[in-house]
C-alpha cells in the first residue's frame, strides 16, 4: 500500500480536512494517475453526510477526475506516461455479467465498484476518490481526454456530462427533435449543451425566470418557465423528449403533459419518491417515464470524443482544496454556475 | 333520425332502464349493425355514475359490440349484409392528424369519438353505445370478426382484448420473454391468454392466492403472489415486460423492482394518481413505466385475426339486458369471471 495526501471526512457531521490515506500499489493492469483537477458533485456532499446511508469513514469524495498518467502496469496497452486521462464514477465491475458484456458497467449485476466508498476488488479495502493527489485505476476504467479541450473544465464531464449525455444518446436524439431540459444545474447545463450540439431544438424548462439568459448562452433556443401555467399549456403535447435533471422530489405530471404521444421523459436526478404520478397521463398518450444512471465506460469515451469534436466543456468555478467546505455549502444552496472544480495542485 | 330500443340511465344515481333513443340514418359510408352481444366494461359503470365527469344524460353504455350487418351505405366496400362485425370504443376520429395517419385513432389529436357519450360528427348529437338493438357506424370503425370464434365470447375482445393485446404487440413480446400480468380481471385474463399465445413465459401476478388455479387454466405458467415479499424479492430483476391491469391507485414500486434493466411496465388500468413512485427505481436499471390506451382500428383487426388463428376468446358470463343493474353491482365487487356479456335478443 502507498500513502498519499487527500481531503476527506471521518464523520458525517464533520467538515472535510486533510487526511493521509492508503491506496493499492500498481498492479499489472493499472494506471497511476497524478490528479490535476476534480469536480465537486452533489453526490460528494450526500456521501460525506451519509444522506443515502452506507457511507464508511474516512470518506474521500470525488468522481470527476482529470489527470496525467505517471506510470502504467506491465500489461497496460491503452495508456502511457504523460497521457491525459479521466476517471468517472466507477473504477471496477465484474466484467462478466450481461450488463458488463453490453458495456453497461454502471448496471453491473454484481455491483460496480464506486470510485469512492466502494470496495476494492484486490485489497478488499475501501476505495478513495479524487480529492487526493493521485489514484490508481484499472486500465479499462480509465478514459482518454481529448487534448484540445480546456482540461480543468473537462472534469465535470466524467459525471455530470455522461449523466446527461447518456439518455440523449440512448434515446437517439437527432436534428430537429424538440428536447426539453428540466432544471438548470450541473446536469442541466450539460444537457443543454449536448442537446444543442446534437441538433435538437433545445428548450430550457426551469422555475426561475432569472435563469433565462444564462440558458440561452449555453445553447438553449428558448426558455419555458414551468410555473407559468399558460405557457406550459401552450406547449402540451409538443416535446419529443424530456431530460429531467431535478435532483429532489417534485411533481412530474406537468412535464408528462408536455410530451408528444410515444415520447419519453428520462429522470436522472431524483432518486427518491416523487409526487404521485397520474397513470392516466401516461395512458392517454402512450407516454413513457424512464430513468438513466451515468453511462458505461464505452459511452463515456464516446461522450468525451463528442466533446472534443464539438468543443464542449463544463462551465466551472475553480477552487483550491482548502475551500471545499465553503464550496459544499454553496452547492447545497444552489449557488454555483455550474460546477466547482478543485485545482489539485493546492493539495500538493 | 331513427328510433331504437336501448337500455340506459338519465341520472348518475339512477339504475339503468329501458329507453328509446335516436340514432342517425344510414350515410353512404355507414354500416347498420344488428347487435347480438355486448360486453359489460367497468368503464360503462364509471360513465353511468359520472365518476370521471363529462357524462351527458341520457347515457347508453356499451363498447364491446358484436353483431350482424343488416344494411350498408352506397359507398361501403368492406362489408355486406350478413357479415359478422364488431365495434369497440371508437366510432369516429378526425382521420387527418398524425395519430390517425399512423392508424392510432385512439390518440387522435382532435379527439376520437367515443362509441357512447361522444359527439356524432354528422348530427352533432350524442353517441349511444351497444346496450341497444342496433348501431350505425362508419365503415372504417367497423371490425371484421373471424367466424370460427364463439361469437358471444368475442364481444369483450373489442375493449378488454385490445387494451391488453396492444401493449404486448407494441412492445414486441416474443417467444421466450418473461412477461408478468398484474391483476386478474377482465383485462388481466386476456393479457394472460395473449402473452401465452405469443410464446412468452407468462406469470400471473396477483394479491389473491385463490386466483392461482384460475390463472393457470387461462395459460399462466406460474403465479406470483405480490403480497409475499420473499417470493417477490426472488423474482426482482427478472421480468422482460409487465402488463399492469390494476384499475385503481396502487404502489407500483414493487413491480418496477421485478423488471430487468431496460425493461418496461405498461399501465393500462389506473387512470388516477398512483402511490409515489421512487425515481431511483427507474434510474438504477434504466427502467421504464409507460401507458397504453386500447388500440387503433388496424391493430384491433390484427388482434381479432390473431384470436381467430389462436382460437382465443374471453371467459364470460351471459346475462339478459334486464339483469344489467345486478351485473354492475357484481362487476363493482369484482365478482365476475371475467366479463359479463349481454345477450341482446333479450331486448328485442
Amino acid at each position: 500500500m502507498k500513502q498519499i495526501q487527500a481531503y476527506g471526512t471521518e464523520d458525517k457531521n464533520a467538515k472535510l480536512k486533510p487526511l493521509t490515506i492508503e491506496r493499492r500499489e500498481l498492479l499489472e493492469n493499472d494506471v497511476d494517475i497524478d490528479i490535476l483537477f476534480c469536480g465537486v458533485c452533489h453526490s460528494d456532499i450526500h456521501s460525506a453526510h451519509n444522506d443515502w446511508g452506507g457511507t464508511k469513514y474516512p470518506l474521500v469524495p470525488g468522481h470527476e477526475i482529470v489527470g496525467r498518467v505517471t506510470k502504467v502496469g506491465n500489461a497496460v496497452k491503452k495508456y502511457k506516461e504523460g497521457d491525459l486521462v479521466g476517471v468517472g464514477c466507477m473504477v471496477d465491475s465484474c466484467q462478466d455479467c450481461n450488463s458488463c458484456a453490453e458495456d453497461l458497467e454502471q448496471y453491473c449485476e454484481n455491483g460496480m465498484v464506486g470510485t469512492y466508498n466502494g470496495k476494492d476488488k484486490h485489497t478488499g479495502k475501501q476505495t478513495f476518490g479524487g480529492y487526493s493527489t493521485s489514484i490508481v485505476v484499472k486500465e479499462e476504467f480509465v478514459l482518454s481526454i481529448p487534448e484540445n479541450l480546456e482540461i480543468k473544465a473537462v472534469a465535470p464531464l466524467l459525471c455530470a456530462g455522461i449523466t446527461s449525455f447518456s439518455p440523449l444518446n440512448h434515446w437517439k436524439i437527432k436534428k430537429g427533435d424538440k428536447v426539453g431540459v428540466i432544471g438548470l444545474g450541473g446536469l442541466g447545463h450539460m444537457g443543454i449543451k449536448f442537446a444543442h450540439a446534437m441538433g435538437a431544438e433545445t428548450i430550457m424548462i426551469t422555475t426561475s425566470p432569472n435563469k433565462a439568459e444564462s440558458a440561452k448562452d449555453l445553447g438553449a433556443d428558448s426558455v419555458l418557465i414551468s410555473t407559468n401555467g399558460e405557457d406550459m399549456t401552450k406547449q402540451n403535447g409538443t416535446f419529443d423528449f424530456l431530460l429531467n435533471t431535478v435532483p429532489v422530489k417534485h411533481d412530474i405530471n406537468p412535464y408528462i403533459q408536455l410530451l408528444k404521444r410515444d415520447a419519453t421523459m428520462v429522470l436522472v436526478g431524483a432518486i427518491e419518491p416523487l409526487e404521485p404520478m397520474n397513470g392516466g397521463q401516461l395512458i392517454l398518450g402512450r407516454k413513457r417515464v424512464a430513468g438513466s444512471l451515468i453511462g458505461g465506460i464505452k459511452e463515456t469515451q464516446e461522450m468525451l470524443d463528442f466533446c472534443g469534436k464539438h468543443n464542449i466543456v463544463s462551465d466551472i468555478e475553480m477552487i483550491d482544496m482548502q475551500e471545499i467546505n465553503t464550496a459544499f455549502e454553496r452547492v447545497t444552496s444552489n449557488d454555483v454556475k455550474y460546477r466547482f472544480v478543485i485545482d489539485m495542485k493546492s493539495l500538493k
